[in-house]
């Protein structure tokens, strides 16, 4: 069974990363860009025994607790 | 109009870093983890009077020709 975990910046929060991307992007001729956001992505493989709710218990409190940082990053988890 | 692009490690090149956070979560108590992969995640907010065409267009050159390494990485993109 396979979690996705997507960790993004707060909408609230600054993405230098993201401007500079932005800004090269432009400077190398693609236009019509309004924003660049930048986060990460993680692909777990869980053990088939799990069933799905606790492979996304699992994955839940994986995100939580080590691959986002709560205080300025949102996350979001799909299992599949 | 937002495109959604994920940047993954190609499944044949070793990824030294999901390695690591595997090794960490199962430190922590964290188990029935079979892999992790680590990749990239970007939300590219485009000009709303771009159509879906040319902004699944635009966003496939971006993530080809800057956001992604074709040589090691494989890319996907998701208009919404």
């Amino acid at each position: 069974m396979k979690a996705k975990v997507y960790v993004t910046l707060k909408p609230s929060v600054l993405d230098p990363q993201g401007k500079a991307i932005q800004h090269s992007v432009e400077l190398l001729g693609f236009n019509a860009i309004a924003d660049v956001r930048q986060g990460k992505y993680f692909e777990i493989e869980l053990d088939d025994k799990l069933n799905e709710q606790s492979a996304r218990e699992s994955a839940e409190r994986m995100a939580r607790e080590v691959l986002s940082n709560p205080v300025i990053e949102d996350y979001r988890v799909e299992i599949e």
